[in-house]
């Protein structure tokens, strides 16, 4: 969590573009104190013929759908997390002429996982831990 | 949003199916007063040895995920939903053949953006104009 | 319902491996007597230009997205569910070396429908029928 799924034509983007957005959205979640490695885009090219908006097949528009899974936002936040996530998007579609839609759904906490761990609570020092090291490890629950 | 994701054999649909079946499906959510760019509708082609339905590779199904965004249905409509769901598919699964299963999510309304814009309220004037225009543009919300 | 979705490096599995693994998943739900058509599995194989784990391209790596419909898990059962999820994953991801991460989604039980009927209450008599059957009929629901 966050899973970014963009949708875009083939060619859209060049390998090194798709590293370059996938470090800038991965950028975005760091500077929130998620551990880097808890981001995961998927990049998927889809054929014209496949592509449907507003039932005509396209290839000029980039569809992002995205879960968040780690942090819950409350309705008085949406408007401006919506507003960062376009920020990210920016360079890579409406700088390049391409037409753009996201949206994003909330899933349990409880219900994920990583390497067989349940993730630390959001800000706790295991979390920070997670973060600092980069990758998912044992750690010990103590009582509040 | 609503976005459609079609996963299906490969040679299911020629491009033309694809895009009378897009149209279709776009034109469901037209009756209803949304835009047509609203829709998105995407065909995934998945061979045989990675479609599993009851731990059997296949290639005879054809199913629906489907996320709406604009529009919440509460839980006495749903029923009625999905006949209309049901009803969109006929030509294009039991007509043809095909076994079929669809569901729905709900993803929340204030964690969506088209072209940066957030979309109009539901049944608004502004959403009455970015159908007629069929396009995404800025407006003013006032209070009411 | 469940679906999987289980994005992994292209050859990270062979056909026989997929089909194990599919199985394997669809025992997990029939133990808890859901009917073994209700589960579909899809694997997705993705180039590592197209695999971001963390801003870097990623080859080691499978990503489970599962949609459950048919039952909701109560907070309390969440740890156990992940739990069983992790067991029925471990020959074919940590056991082959790879990392992984897994997060399910649950989406509403009123907005689902397979061959255009919609799936009796859980743990009905018309489940079972469905379970033994190992397919969708017609059933009227009777008054409690």
């Amino acid at each position: 969590m966050p899973m970014w799924v963009i949708t875009c034509p083939p060619d859209a983007y060049s390998a090194e573009d798709k590293a370059a957005f996938a470090s800038r959205i991965t950028d975005l979640y760091q500077r929130f104190g998620l551990p880097r490695f808890y981001v995961t885009v998927f990049f998927q090219e889809v054929a014209k013929e496949n592509f449907m908006i507003g039932g005509e097949a396209t290839d000029d528009f980039v569809r992002i759908w995205i879960d968040h899974i780690a942090r819950r936002t409350p309705p008085d936040r949406a408007r401006r997390v919506m507003e960062l996530v376009n920020e990210t998007l920016q360079p890579f579609v409406a700088d390049r002429g391409f037409r753009w839609e996201v949206h994003v759904d909330d899933t349990p906490f409880e219900m994920w996982s990583i390497q067989g761990f349940f993730p630390p609570p959001a800000g706790s020092d295991h979390e920070k831990r997670w973060a600092a090291e980069n990758k998912a490890s044992a750690y010990e629950l103590t009582e509040a």
